[in-house]
């Protein structure tokens, strides 16, 4: 029998309880052994919970513990989580985790540290929820060179964004609504400021690139500012508008950004639609492929957990190949100045602004929605797109980025 | 170094030749050791390939050569494809394929004598060509119990039905162009009949369901019969026609079976297109994933074959736990006569016909194509269908079943 410990004994962590116990005899029969949870850490007593029990208020009753061989972390959030997962690797102890904000500051030191020690760090749950995506791009996408992930990588976001393009309905009261159903936090920043699918495709960039950017530190643009016009604007060019968590090489640099972007209805992640995710992974041998699920929710999140706790489980006691990746430094961002996308551009439609956007941009296609007339752009960088949009002498209502 | 052998030199083995050689440095990067072609079994020689050298025509030259310890079997067919396998795995070689007919059809048996041999046998290329299936299925998922999966597993008729679909053009026709294009051959039979499909959903009802049925008995219904008329009146239900390979457990007994399905728009496998192909995995805690990508291709394929390689040089030397499954007895299958679907009727549009079909199938919604009027049915079974449809006294043009 194998004993873990859980840390956070929140939505994911009492998931993933749910899961081992649940599963118990499928796990069993997949693995050859029993993996039974012997401690829960949190701050709070849960009587009511057949694992209340189980639960301590020291860390210490966990980390002393000899026979708690693999601690799932679930506590969100960097501080005490980073600090206990660094005890637990130093004490030999394998660590799995759903914490995206700890994988993505503190991952490389925290995979180095597991090595020293013979323990292991892995995280498939802190990208995509419950979607295999670490595992596969370690293990079957290692005979490619990843060429771009392109990731709808917050659940939160594609259901405002599905809603406001299915219904036409407007951005704050969508939030309301999402905000009603759970599907978004009361203070809903994280998710559409864009942090959260930062630190998610900062971290597929390590795993693409070798180099873990700091997700404070790459452009960052949520959809906060996107309309009901915008989606309508979309749907006029044949396109879904979704939060985008890009990375790829340039000049063998690391560019990732997060933004959104109007998606062809062509693109397989178009029809990502409400809460699910889907992550597109170009690779030089294989092409595109997805990987589409839950990104989120309590089941879902945990059976990623505990996903990771059968991975070490299996292989106890040998040294598994584990994903490396550095720290980056300042020389190893792309110079997101020089990136180039397409945009769908939106001037207020006054007299005679075919023409100036034309004389402009080239012949272009425009549509007419609302008060706006709106067209696609050839492929220009930032600068060139606020100059050209200056060019035409009309205002300018919204400006986003092309898949 | 690791020396790897070649059997069969066609599209799929010079493909992995050729990933192997191209992407060597990625590969030696992220595996910590070099992997090399020291050998190709074919009954051709090529003169004009770099590789020409290594062809051997004599399955003795790599059997008794000690330096080769990993053979990646390419020449389809079950014979001597699974003869050669035998030996291998016998000999204390791995063996990686991309075969799914010696797959579906003697994988039990090539597991266990891997199992025996302290060799492995791995075939993530077997069942979606590229994507990441197999692997994932094993490990990701083994925190789950698996429902239910259905696939479009046969990039040949998922272009064909495509091209019905969006261009309302005739089967016979669209298997023509396929034909000229390379994505369907001369004798297409082993997939428009559906056979191909067959062969993979049996290997994936196996890793699912740990039984592993013979293709050749599951129920297997190809596209051939589908018509332009069926593809409009699918569109006109907003729904995709795709030719879905599907296993479930059904009273504790294993269900596998293709056919042709209608799948709404709001399924993602309807949104899979052209020759890709994805494959929907429903399982009791990540609810639904999907996996999607080149379900056929050289290099797509070939970077598949060359994951499976890379697995068993990382685990060289260690016990990997492997898919177990048995082959399947009588006793195995579920009642196909029991299973039951909701399918799209299409019965001649002639005087009165509304309302003959209602008073049969209750208040069903019609639309009429062409000269047809089609509705969607309750689920039934088969039986039921076929009685419930004579008793509507029109003449039956089709009958689809729904996803």
């Amino acid at each position: 029998m194998v004993n873990v410990a859980i840390l956070g004994f929140g939505v994911v962590g009492s998931g993933a309880a749910e899961v081992l116990t649940d599963n118990r005899r499928v796990i069993e029969k997949n693995l050859g052994e029993t993996v039974a949870v012997k401690r829960i850490l949190d701050l709070r007593d849960f009587p009511d919970s057949p694992f209340g029990p189980l639960v301590t208020h020291d860390f210490n009753d966990i980390l002393n513990d000899p026979d708690i061989t693999i601690v799932a972390e679930m506590m969100g959030g960097s501080h005490p989580a980073y600090d206990f997962t660094k005890a637990c690797l130093e004490a030999g102890k394998s660590v799995v985790t759903s914490n995206k904000e700890v994988v993505a500051n503190f991952g490389a030191e925290l995979l180095e540290l597991a090595a020293k020690n013979g323990a292991r760090y892995l995280f498939e749950a802190s990208v995509g929820g419950g979607i295999p995506i670490i595992r596969p791009m370690v293990n079957d996408l290692a005979s490619n060179e990843i060429l771009s992930v392109n990731g709808i990588l917050n659940g939160t976001t594609n259901y405002i964004l599905t809603k406001m393009l299915d219904e036409g309905a407007d951005y704050a009261d969508v939030l309301k609504d999402a905000q009603q159903k759970g599907y978004a936090e009361r203070n809903p920043a994280a998710d559409v400021e864009g942090l959260d699918a930062a630190r998610k495709i900062v971290i597929l960039a390590a795993l693409s690139f070798g180099k873990l950017l700091n997700p404070n530190q790459i452009y960052c643009e949520g959809i906060t500012k996107i309309t009901a016009e915008d989606a309508e604007t979309a749907k006029a060019f044949g396109c879904s508008v979704k939060l985008i968590g890009h990375t790829e090489l340039m000049d063998g640099k690391v560019l990732a950004m997060v933004s959104p972007r109007m998606v062809p209805c062509s693109n397989p992640l178009a029809g990502v639609a409400d809460v699910f995710n889907g992550i597109l992974v170009d690779a030089n041998m294989l092409g595109e492929c997805m990987f589409y699920g839950k990104g989120a929710g309590k089941l879902p999140t945990a059976s990623a957990v505990v996903a990771d706790i059968i991975d070490i489980v299996a292989h106890r006691g040998k040294t598994e190949r584990a994903p490396k990746f550095a720290v980056a430094t300042e020389s190893d961002y792309a110079d997101m100045s020089a990136y180039a996308t397409k945009r769908c551009f939106s001037f207020e439609n006054t007299d005679g602004a075919a023409a100036k956007i034309k004389a402009v941009f080239g012949d272009v296609e425009t549509v007419t929605v609302g008060n706006r007339i709106a067209f696609i752009s050839e492929a220009m960088t930032e600068a060139q797109a606020e100059q050209k949009a200056a060019e035409v002498g009309l205002n300018l209502i919204s400006r986003i980025r092309m898949l």
